[in-house]
């Protein structure tokens, strides 16, 4: 059987797992306070050029979505994203049970366009009823979006201007920005940082058990930000556990190698498929890759590979996704190619 | 001036006036619990034809959806809406200020379609996902729909149907809904009573200073819904307000007559729009007549009538509302008609 | 049978009505923006001598707490109140439906004091893990209290004076404030718009069919904050309906003439009631006055005063209000008076 | 340096650390699907002689207090808790973020009086106002509580007992739960699977990285369980990391031999610290010791021991927490209590 499934499900890269057993017997101070949170921290701050302390660690994405966006954003306020943003599609409501509406523009492969972005803002302040609207407070966008394409530098520049102008905070949901970075692209760590107001690292996605290290990119974090987490439950008494994970994974590169392979695997995995005949439903430069498949052929495939069901295509056709993770190794994506059916 | 702005500009109907004046020296008990309360709640289970008790009135439309749909669904349930329902667009993201998402599908000049919401809801639950998405929990419809448009009760039976059929209850937002019995209509009140779980009879839109009537249609209103409006901030200490105006409401067919005088009102209206040549935005068939106006026009009608902005046409025209209320006199009709132009 | 269950079980003193009746068939714009409200407020900016425009209506008491106190905190921060106060009792837990805490400090006949306030702060922020409980984010106060005791112009200085040190914003729950300015008092509406942050002068229970005005005391409205009540479901369509009755409310001292004479009737009772041998439960300079009677004496009560519950004494005594209102004539009393035993 | 400062500033027990390295590369189902989750689950049905299948993961105490109440309670109920309850204390206002009122009842040494509940709940019930009131939903204890007391098996049956007169589900915190089980105890862990409705054996304090099993002790969690945690931001994409610990956790007695390792440790400070002539603030059977100490004798401790800061005694004295946990050994005991004084 062959893995494809998603990018979480193997444990951590097996150097996290080495520090947290080197360190497991140290008495640290929780709630975040230890040295291993604070060297990643600097870490973090090195590898992203942000010149910013406001560095935290939460452990799941649609927790850090949820904490993030609730408490950037006024109780009026709501967050602009596409229709196919995760905060609107896949996180069971959570902004909304937190009180804040999600406002969606049209996705193209899952990015939004700042032309579009831009008219729905003058729409909005046009309309003499807007008072009686939820304000667009903040935009979300993705990178890697949900559909594995990523933001050219212009294509986030255009939309940074478009918020400034609107003075509205840009946040970039990086659960995989690992793989962006590690695929070819033309957007830079430290434009990212120069271009939002907050974004975060995955961990989960990207060779850690759980976390993704946020960064508000110019000590803008809201006030009493440990406080607001606490209140969402989802501060960890041992901090240490994302603390170590972080540092660790900051540490020699790891986590844009850990990237570097996943997406390694992915390119060859794609010219595999492309070569066997597959239609890409998307093309995608990074570690997610969907295909369209008959469903006759999905039956036999269920044999040899775990793959993710993405959407139906048509009566006789599904989307899957196969995914690449740090525990892909290029024997399996060989392996997987191997039993393919050529079209 | 001719005033066709909205239908609640001008203050009540003045029987309602009356009947405050007349009981004002009573001592009554507070919260709804007094005897006008109750007799407004005979009168309405008598013209509504509903075998229930659960009727309770709410003092303005936003506030009534936002109680109705949060009390209603769990905290993992959404409420189905068109796009342009008025939980969506028009009430600062009130609904989800409650915690509760709005899930949004097509509007065909303000109505949703049963077939598209049956689509919708199988592919929810044909989505291998879907425990990690905000679950369809309730049908939001508004009838007259925010276009003034009406719901026939063939498309109306085909909703409850889905409906029924997921489990879903159907809350039909009645903001206008004298006006929908005064028109043209083939959707009775016995068969909104039968075909829904809870729909509103509005006051505030129909001659009233303010309230709603929200009658759950089986004796279903959530537990404890009096501490539930309560806990809202909705529950007025002097619950007479309501109960004197909607007991004078539903006196002598008042209710009716208030929104038959509207509907020929508006009828007379919209035959000399189109005499005059005027583009109607949407063929209503209620109290709100839309039309298409070149904005060189519309400045010069700024001067004789006031009109509701209601959206941009094109780079030169403007689509406006004209709305007629309870104090609309014909005469006023004959009047703006004398000043519009003809094309 | 004499009514004093409570201070709103008539309606509206008979001069709003009469505003109401006059002014109904003008066309007015919504939602507040008519010029009774503008008027209303120019009028309650002379009374109070608050130089502030950010004057709002809200149509009750818990609808106002809920949505000055949700909005003027952060979600980290809760409101400092007596166990007794309004918010933590009588609300149905609105403030906590709203997201904040309510933080309780000893209730002395229905008032805070303000050592213990500062004691309370004081230890709050000693507490080294403070960052894991909500922040004290402001102070409620209720003028009259639930038990119709006022706060010295001393005592809320000195509230104030620790709400300062600590940069907390001062709340002046106001429901029944008209009362407080009839009776014997040092506190002066000047004085409390200097020392608080925000205060409402009720009218629900000062003879208005409902609302209460909202005063901010210098022009420290949250932001948005037409659209915020919107988004609480509290924003009438023809506000009107509160405007009119409020300008009413200040036009030649109604507002204080109405509770003039209520205080007038209330003071005549308490008197008379001390003469009978009652006793106070607690000694009220206001219009709710609260005595300790027998049980059996209560049964016989019963058939000739419509009294209010208050509370449990022993298991043969019973605290009961006795309340005035606009509607309250001396002549009641002088009945109720005779009706009444003497012990 | 001695450090008894909490039960949560090591690692995790090695066993669990192994069991993670070994289950690493494992290709596992996320969200809890995982066969360790499972297997865990039927441990712990084994270990509590719950016959429920409604066991849950969660990674914090806070996280899960907030997720159990909020969803178990309707909008217009509260929990009641002591009011040193850790819900109502430490949470940082996360219950009512939650939209949920926390209503005290007194503590006695942190547990809360069976007969003062019930008087509690007949005064809420006999009070005619109750419907404008928050309703007590459920119960909340913690045991071990916050001040390291216990239960008898008398005391929460009777708690139980009120409860089911009252309908009121009983929860139960058990953050620290295992050193109730190793402690002097007469409160089996059958008995409290009985007599609550849900509770929870804390893995963060004993032992574990992070995590919490949640037992809902007669299949009686919420609806869509899965789903709601989701929208709290709660649901780990890698499941595995508390399926893999918790299945550690109840392997061999490891939960209860890290719990009785700690109590050993504790009780034989205890001893110690009485011989020395301490003050103990409390007598605690459990993990969690709490002395009064003069604040000079505290700066001199500061430099061998970290201890817990608890609350200033007098102005001279402190109450200090010196906690044992899985990492403890007799040999720290030993060492601290030769370095500390005798009185």
């Amino acid at each position: 059987m062959y893995y494809f499934i998603n990018d979480y499900s193997e444990g951590a890269h097996p150097k996290l797992l080495e520090a947290l057993v080197k360190s497991n017997e140290e008495h640290l101070t929780g709630y975040g306070s230890d040295p291993y949170c604070a060297s990643a921290k600097e870490k973090i701050k090195a590898f992203t050029k942000v010149d910013s302390d406001d560095i935290y660690f939460i452990s799941g994405g649609t927790q850090t979505n949820m904490i993030v966006i609730s408490t950037m954003l006024a109780p009026y306020e709501a967050v602009v994203a596409a229709t196919t943003g995760h905060v609107n599609f896949h996180e069971a409501g959570a902004i909304e049970h937190a009180g804040r509406k999600v406002l969606t523009i049209p996705s193209h492969d899952g990015k939004i366009d700042a032309g579009e972005l831009k008219d729905y803002l003058a729409t909005f302040y046009a309309d003499e009823n807007h008072e009686h609207m939820a304000f667009p407070g903040m935009v979300y966008v993705s990178h890697p979006t949900e559909y594995g394409t990523l933001y050219s530098k212009a294509e986030l520049t255009a939309i940074s201007d478009v918020c400034h102008e609107y003075d509205l905070p840009l946040f970039l949901d990086g659960a995989r920005l690992g793989y962006a970075l590690a695929a070819k692209h033309d957007l830079e760590i430290e434009e990212i940082g120069a271009l939002t107001d907050v974004f975060y690292l995955g961990g989960t996605k990207v060779g850690a058990l759980c976390g993704e290290a946020v960064v508000f990119t110019h000590n803008n974090a809201p006030k009493h930000f440990l406080t607001q987490i606490k209140q969402n439950g989802a501060l960890l008494a041992k901090g240490r556990l994302m603390g170590v994970q972080f540092d660790a994974l900051f540490t020699d590169d790891l986590y844009l190698k850990i990237s570097q392979n996943a997406i390694a695997c992915a390119m060859a995995l794609k010219k595999g498929l492309i070569e066997r005949g597959y239609h890409l439903y998307i093309d995608s430069p990074t570690n997610q890759q969907f295909i369209v498949v008959a469903n006759e052929e999905l039956k036999k495939m269920q044999e040899y590979v775990a793959y993710g069901f993405w959407e139906k295509y048509d009566d006789t056709h599904t989307v899957i996704r196969l995914a690449t993770s740090w525990a892909t190794q290029m024997r399996d994506v060989e392996g997987l190619l191997a039993m393919m059916e050529r079209h």
